[in-house]
C-alpha cells in the first residue's frame, strides 16, 4: 500500500507586513540574546538590514550580520563564510534573501553543531545533529527553500550542483512578507516564478506524488498561474507578490513530499557547467521534458489545466496540451532566455551534459517515464535554436 | 493587511501499514533508549500493544506502558496519571488512541519539563518549556489533535471543558495508519467523523479564515464528504478509512490556522455538564449554528458545496442550503442522537448553558455573526425535540 510523508518548518507566518512581527515570533523560540543575520549586499542598500536590526534592538536582541553570500555558492565559499562567522555569538541565524541565502543559512546552522565538512554532508540524511535554530525570510518567490530539507551547493571542479538533504535543515520559523519582494527586478521575478511553478508541476507528475504533495502542488499551481504575469508586469502589486510567495512555498512543500524529476536532473548540469540561473534552466527544460513525458501524464496535466483555469471543453488531451502552451507563452512574454548557446554551450557539450544528468538518479527515479542517455540528449538538443 | 500563521507536527507519515515504520522514524528523532506508550485498555485487547512493543524491541528500544487514560479526562485524572508515570524512564512518549489519549500525552510531555500544575497551563501560551518529544498515533478520525497545539481538559467541579493551547504541545512525529481505525465501532465512526467535518467547516467560516486554513479546510471537507458514509457502513474499507483519517488531520490543520467558532463554544458546556460526547455535541449543534450564521456565510457555504460535489445549478443560495441539508442527512443516516433530553438535560438548563457558552470568548470571537445570550439560548432550544 502507498505510504507518504510530510515535514515542514516549525512555524510559518505570512502576509503583508509580517516581518514587523519578527521579534514576537523569535521570542517564542526561547530566550535569544544574540542573532546572526546572513544575506547579500542588497540587504543594506534596500534598507531592510536597518529595519531588521532596529526591530531586534527594540526586542533586546543583539544583531550581528554578514552580507557576503554569493549566488549559487560553492563549497569553498561556504567554508570561507563559515570561518568568518564561526566566532560570532548567536542563538539563532536569520537568513533574508533568495534561495542561495536560505540554503547557506541552513548549512551554516548545522556546520555550527556538527564536525563534518560540507563535502561529507552531500547526500541524504548524513547530518547527525540538529543545527542551531534558523529563521528563513525569502525575498524571491522561487526555490521554496524556506520549507524544504534541501540545500544545493556547487562543486566547481566537477561542474556539478549537488543537494544536501536532511531534516535538520528545516527552519524553526519562516516569514513570508510580500513587501520584501516588491522591488525584485523583472528578470528575477520571471525566472524564480518559473522555478516555483516547475517545483509544483514536477511534484505533481512525480512517481512519488501522493495526496499530500498533490494538494500543495495544485494550490501552488493555482496561485502562481493566477499571478505570475501580473507580478512580472506590475511588481508593486502586493496581492500578486503574495500569490507568488505563497505559491513558491507550497511548491517547496510539494517537492518535499514528492521530489522533483527530470527537469531538475537536466537543469543541474547546465547550472553547474554554464552557470545558467536555476530558474532559467528549469523554464528552458520544462516544456520539452513535459512533451517527452506527455503520453503518460495526460490525466495529470488535465488536472493541472483545471487548477490553471484552462479547461478547453475538448477533452483531457487538449487540456493537457494547453498547459504546455501556457508555459511557452509565459517564457516568451517574460523574455526568459530559451537558447543554451547564449550561455556559451555548444551541441558538442550534449554528451557530457547527458551523462551528468543521467547520474542525478535521486531525481531521475521520480520521472514518470524512464529517460535513456539518448532521450536526455534529444531534450538538450532542443535548447539550441 | 491580513496576516496568517501555520504550525504543525514536525513530521507526518501516512498510509496503510505506516505503523510498521515506527522505529525507523523514531530513530530519526535522536537516540531513544526507552519510550512510554500511553493509551486505553483497547490497546491490549486489539493486539496493537503487542505489535508496537515488539516493533520497539526489534529496534532496541525499551517500552513501558500505561493504558489507564479515561475518556475526556479531568485534571484530577491527569494528575493521577502523571504520578503513575513520573518515575518511568522515557526519552519520548507515544500516544495511541482517540483525541483524549493524544491530548493526555501532549500534556504529560510538558508536565515532565515544567513545574506548573495543569490548572496553571489552562489558556494560551502559558507553558514556558518544550516537553519531551511525543509521537501521536490516532485511532479515531475526529479531533485532529495529532496536529494541533491544543489539549482539552474537563473541570468537573465547574462543569466545564477548557483548552490548553501551546506550541509546545505539537508532536515530533505523527503516524496516520488507517489499519488502526478499521475496527472502530459505528457510533464512534459517526461522531468522530462529524467532529472532524465540524472542525473543517467552522475553520472555513471563521473570522480568522485565511488562505492557509482555507486550503486545509476544503481538502478536509472533500475527503470526509467522499467517505464518511462508506466508512460508517463498511468499516473495513481501508480507502474510506484513510480518507477519514487524512480528512481529520487536515481539519486539525485548518483549526490550528483559523480556530473553530460558535459550534465549539456551545458544545463545550453540554460536554462538561451532560457528558455529551464531543463529536455528538458538535453534530447536534452544527446545522442550527450554520442556519443562524446563514445570511453572512452564503458565499462560503457555496464553496463548501463545490468541495462536496453539491452544486445545484440553481445559484449560491441553493448550493449553501444543500450543505446544511447534507449534514442533516448524515446525522440521520448515522443515527447520531439529536435530542439533548436524551442526555438528562431539560429546557430549564438553557440559561446556564448559554451563559457558559458566551464565556468561551476565544471561540465566540471567531464566529462570523455575533451571538447574544438570547441567540445562544435559541440554538440550545432547538436541541429539545
Amino acid at each position: 500500500m502507498e505510504q507518504y510523508f510530510f515535514q515542514t518548518a516549525r512555524s510559518i507566518i505570512a502576509g503583508s507586513g509580517s516581518l514587523e512581527r519578527l521579534v514576537e515570533h523569535l521570542q517564542r523560540l526561547g530566550t535569544l540574546k544574540s542573532v546572526l543575520l546572513v544575506s547579500q549586499p542588497f540587504l543594506q542598500s534596500s534598507g531592510t538590514l536597518d529595519q531588521v536590526t532596529s526591530l531586534l534592538k527594540s526586542g533586546g536582541i543583539a544583531a550581528h550580520w554578514n552580507t557576503d553570500v554569493q549566488p549559487e555558492p560553492t563549497i569553498a565559499q561556504l567554508e570561507a563564510l563559515y570561518s568568518a562567522i564561526a566566532e560570532v555569538p548567536c542563538d539563532a541565524i536569520i537568513g533574508i534573501g533568495g534561495g542561495s541565502v536560505l540554503d547557506v543559512v541552513k548549512l551554516l546552522s548545522v556546520m555550527k553543531t556538527n564536525s563534518l565538512s560540507v563535502r561529507d554532508m552531500l547526500g541524504t540524511d548524513l547530518i547527525p545533529n540538529p543545527g542551531i535554530p534558523t529563521v528563513l525570510i525569502p525575498t524571491t518567490s522561487g526555490t521554496g527553500s524556506e520549507v524544504t530539507p534541501n540545500a544545493i551547493v556547487t562543486l566547481p571542479e566537477e561542474e556539478l550542483k549537488i543537494g544536501v538533504v536532511s531534516r535538520h535543515l528545516l527552519p524553526a520559523l519562516v516569514i513570508l512578507d510580500p513587501l520584501l519582494t516588491l522591488g525584485l527586478p523583472r528578470d528575477i521575478t520571471a525566472s524564480t516564478g518559473m522555478d516555483a511553478y516547475t517545483h509544483a508541476l514536477e511534484s505533481f507528475i512525480s512517481n512519488k506524488a501522493n495526496r499530500f504533495s498533490d494538494m500543495f502542488a495544485l494550490e501552488s499551481i493555482r496561485s502562481i498561474s493566477a499571478s505570475i504575469l501580473q507580478a512580472y508586469h506590475h511588481g508593486d502589486d502586493t496581492k500578486a507578490r503574495e500569490d507568488m510567495l505563497i505559491g513558491s512555498m507550497y511548491g517547496g512543500m510539494a517537492l518535499t513530499c514528492a521530489g522533483t524529476a527530470a527537469v531538475h536532473a537536466l537543469a543541474y548540469p547546465i547550472g553547474g557547467k554554464f552557470h545558467v540561473p536555476h530558474g532559467v534552466a528549469n523554464s528552458m527544460l520544462l516544456p520539452h521534458v513535459m512533451e517527452f513525458n506527455f503520453d503518460v501524464i495526460v490525466e495529470r496535466l488535465a488536472l493541472v489545466a483545471g487548477a490553471m483555469g484552462l479547461q478547453s471543453g475538448a477533452g483531457k488531451q487538449r487540456d493537457a496540451e494547453q498547459v504546455i502552451e501556457r508555459i511557452r507563452l509565459w517564457t516568451q512574454e517574460m523574455s526568459i532566455p530559451q537558447d543554451l548557446a547564449l550561455f556559451g554551450a555548444a551541441r558538442g557539450d550534449i554528451p557530457g551534459l547527458s551523462l551528468a544528468a543521467s547520474q542525478v538518479t535521486r531525481l531521475m527515479g521520480n520521472n514518470p517515464k524512464a529517460m535513456t542517455l539518448e532521450d536526455i540528449g534529444a531534450v538538450y538538443g532542443k535548447l539550441f535554436h
